[in-house]
């Protein structure tokens, strides 16, 4: 398919079913153009999926790919209490990958994305040896109310959502349910705020370097059934919320203890009285 | 290198130097926050760079391959008379791709970058076989002032900015110069505009189809000293900006006249009598 046939049925794929004030332009400019409201800052998360590295062809179909695409950049958002809205789809294909897959990729894309509210307003075409997707999702938060990895205090408590592990459970074919609604629910209560993309282990110890504490992790974990101790400690893509909420505070439901944040050596993640390692999901390993 | 050290390195090259009272969040968090100013529209733009398509490592250095990956959005900006702010990186790396190369990426896009007041603010990091890099900007322009593709209206007169074909002319080993001043500069004054990315050929067809009308070529073009007509009409990579100004109204300085607009059927493009196909770039063939 050359280019601009590909570009106007990317286009036919991506039409907004309804009015949105918000969005002056989609594709068919140089640019997307948004109106955000007053009172709202923006959020921007990029993504990529690259076959053979997040996904095989084998195990994903076309619209498992474009779902899971989506969903990290909107677990991103999920993990700032944010609404998402848009979405920049950049793709580059190979030989193999015809006009079927593309429409594939955009029905899984647009099923998710239909679930939150979130429209396809842009991107990119272009050829390559393996399937590549990186997808830039924009939302929106209250003016200063966005939820950072940054904030955790000694004494807060460590929640996640949901079980851990599921996805390596899974083998990594679910189709991951970005936790939109959990995330504004931990607005004004959370100190702290990240997704679970590469195990509790690496996030954690992400979410402690910035926030400048050492996580005490519980004995016990919410791991979904079948799981490993390595596989709830460091199994990648659960797309779980991970939080921290200052003693007193009450969690949203949907949300587990697992541990204590204190004082001490920043980045540090402690399990069962023992130094955990930042082992997690890493394509660079 | 492993992701966490990756991400650390490339936080640390692109820390920004002055205070921007606009960014609240940069690199390090799960989304970049970003706060727009008031009466402002959100422009977005989404460009792929990949190796053996749109460069060739002999060609083309590290910091070479980093600007042109930034310019690309840049001049998506320029094209609506915008202001960029603020770039999304997303890198896929193959194992040759060391710290060394990398540092030379952003050296190359974060010299472009500081001549447009430009920040690095986020993305993503992987592998893949192939260098790969997608770059989103994200500017602005005063409200409902952005220049769009459609507008142009039979009687207008097309302008293009600077040399058509240079980049042809050059090989393609040129760094592009994106075009933001003169892109500003249309603002209230063109019906219509868009960028030469893929040669006057196939972008004044695409203008030509958003704004429903027919392009009739003087029979002169600015080339670039030493571009043969084919080159001037279908090179790709100039960067150059494409508009139309209503008849009576000045184009600015830079400018140079091209044609005119003509009722007709929509997307045509004639040049000296004849119908040009929409040739151009297209990765797709």
């Amino acid at each position: 398919m050359e280019e601009l046939r590909l570009i106007a049925a990317i286009r036919g794929m991506n039409t907004p079913r309804r009015r949105d004030p918000g969005l002056v332009a989609g594709i068919g400019d140089d640019c997307a153009i948004v109106r955000m409201r007053a009172g709202e800052d923006l959020l921007l998360t990029a993504d990529l999926v690259i076959e053979d590295v997040h996904f095989r062809r084998r195990t994903h179909t076309a619209a498992d790919v474009g779902w899971k695409a989506l969903a990290r950049g909107l677990s991103d958002i999920a993990a700032m209490g944010g609404e998402a809205r848009y979405a920049l789809v950049s793709l580059a294909l190979p030989e193999w990958a015809g006009g079927r897959y593309v429409r594939g990729l955009y029905e899984g894309l647009n099923e998710l994305g239909g679930r939150h509210g979130v429209a396809v307003i842009g991107g990119d075409v272009s050829r390559s040896a393996k399937l590549t997707l990186d997808v830039v999702v924009a939302g929106a938060a209250p003016r200063g109310q966005a939820l950072r990895r940054k904030g955790a205090k000694a004494g807060d408590v460590i929640y996640v959502s949901g079980a851990l592990g599921h996805a390596a459970v899974s083998g990594y074919r679910e189709r991951p349910e970005p936790r939109l609604g959990l995330g504004r629910k931990l607005r004004g209560r959370a100190s702290a705020c990240m997704d679970l993309s590469d195990g509790l282990a690496m996030d954690l110890h992400r979410l402690c370097v910035e926030s400048k504490v050492t996580a005490e992790l519980d004995g016990v974990l919410p791991a979904a059934p079948g799981a490993t101790l390595e596989q709830a400690l460091s199994g990648g893509e659960d797309y779980e919320l991970l939080c921290t909420v200052p003693a007193g505070v009450k969690a949203p439901a949907g949300f587990t203890r697992v541990g204590v944040m204190k004082a001490g050596r920043p980045g540090e993640v402690r399990f069962a009285g023992m130094k955990l390692g930042a082992g997690g999901w890493d394509p660079f390993r």
